[in-house]
């Protein structure tokens, strides 16, 4: 889930950002890939969306697990260990100055001319992108625009038969056209449903509400991405004694609950201010509910804790 | 659907391929779009395959419309006229002195950092792509790898309420992951059904069949790309008074057709040799059937007529 909204003020006009593209760090503006490359010309490339804090990527070992999945999914086999692209971030990071940012990895399977069918032989394309963010932990302030306008969309997700939803890759499409629907009514997050009509995920983000007898989110027997920033909230759910549900949820659902939220790795724990034009306001506590800003306050704790030797415990 | 296969060994070793990018000619080496392009980093780019014959383009106006569809679908207002995009088709040709060619022209939404939302100004990409193909026309070879080992696949094409079927982009994973699956079996193309389990279109081609009553295809009704060579067949077909049915048909129809052929723009018209290793062999007259046959010499001549001013006729 690739979103990088809030982090472009940050950046100075200094130098010129620098990426790491197939083994080699080059300014920005020297980052590009062939036309030839199948990342480009069928999005044939699986990538991660991480956030660093503190000079080091959250849950590095997650998302390296999920990586190795999605490249499983597409019979991509670049043979690089772990580390080495781990490796690459942190070079991507350092180059740049960059302590808490956006990341980007990609893996693409690189040029393969002339037909659709991919060869064994992965050339792949490794590409690390990384931008300024804000600090995070106790007390930072959110990297996103606020409460979000959630809006059910006409577009939704692809069967998991036609495109696997826990593989993620650059087919980005179906995301994009959910949030071109969006132009029309000012919401800014897509609430997409499953091909049977119930809720999945955002275009970008995970989905979470609480009706006062769980925090219920989708279940990952849906087209859902198992996201990261996800499985975090539901650990520190299950901590604090919180009951969780994964289950399968009609929109109705999520109209009626009395919080709702959206999770990605960049925007960490974000509240829903209104779902299909209608307010979320639970109790009348205001937009952000008690539960969603309970959550919020463990996690940045968590990163406090464990990024920033609890500096501002 | 963009299948260039055959084309590769007609090129001689001599100066390096010219491709056609953001408004310039540059050596293929130097081909490139920045990572940051939303073409490499969502597949958000529209795209046509075309095959020039003696200098042109087979139908562009057909190919111009089509991507004209797509890109209106995408909500990617290019804002280019398709006489500027044909004259970046010529240019390239005449660069690298092409007159039987693979031609890709793709348009992406170019780079617009910081969000999945697509920005309503677009700063496009426009590449185009040529390879050496053999001469069309009549007695022509074929440019495919021989008759085709068509094998239906558990990937399924998706629903158009996921991803238009009708728009030719750059998310071409679904495609991958059909082809993928016929590693196992040999075969050679992707026999992909819709949803609900019926007939919808190959990898990289729309499918044909017969059985003695008619010249049948799946409708355009389905998730199926309105192929212009699919629509060249038909019209043939109908000018020759052979019956079309454009339906929908469950997988059965086509295992057990007399003769089976897929088109598109590279291929033409190409016979199929199996189906989920049966052989087709109708009336016992060998791989390519009397309709198929039949079909293939009057493109072919219709080719010769239009682009080679009938010169083998």
């Amino acid at each position: 889930m690739g979103e990088e909204r809030g982090g472009g003020d940050v950046d100075g006009a200094g130098e010129e950002r620098r990426y790491h593209v197939d083994g080699e760090l080059v300014p920005a503006s020297d980052a590009t890939v062939s036309v030839e490359d199948r990342g480009f010309a069928y999005g044939d490339a699986a990538f991660e969306t991480l956030r660093a804090y503190g000079g080091d990527v959250f849950r590095w070992d997650d998302h390296a697990a999920r990586l190795a999945d999605t490249c499983e999914t597409l019979g991509l086999d670049h043979g690089l260990a772990d580390s080495d692209l781990k490796a690459r971030i942190d070079e991507t990071l350092a180059a740049n100055d960059l302590a808490d940012a956006y990341v980007k990895l990609s893996i693409t399977r690189g040029v393969q001319p002339d037909t659709l069918d991919p060869g064994p032989e992965v050339d792949h394309t490794v590409v690390v992108i990384a931008k300024p963010l804000l600090r995070g932990g106790v007390d930072s302030a959110p990297v996103h625009d606020g409460p979000a306008a959630l809006q059910t969309t006409k577009t939704r997700k692809p069967s998991s038969r036609a495109l696997p939803a826990d593989a993620k890759t650059h087919n980005y499409l179906n995301g994009i056209l959910a949030r071109l629907e969006l132009r029309v009514t000012g919401a800014d997050e897509a609430l997409m449903l499953d091909p049977e009509g119930n809720v999945a995920e955002g275009a970008t983000s995970n989905l979470f509400f609480a009706d006062g007898t769980a925090l219920k989110t989708p279940s990952l027997g849906g087209p859902i991405l198992p996201g990261v920033t996800r499985r975090t909230v539901i650990e520190i759910a299950g901590e604090e004694g919180i009951p969780v549900e994964e289950g399968t949820y009609a929109p109705d659902a999520v109209r009626e609950a009395d919080e709702v939220f959206l999770t990605n790795s960049t925007w960490e724990i974000r509240p829903v201010e209104t779902v299909d034009g209608i307010a979320v306001d639970g109790d009348g506590e205001g937009v952000e509910g008690p539960l969603t800003a309970l959550l919020s306050r463990l996690f940045d704790r968590r990163i406090e804790e464990r990024y920033y030797d609890g500096e501002r415990l």
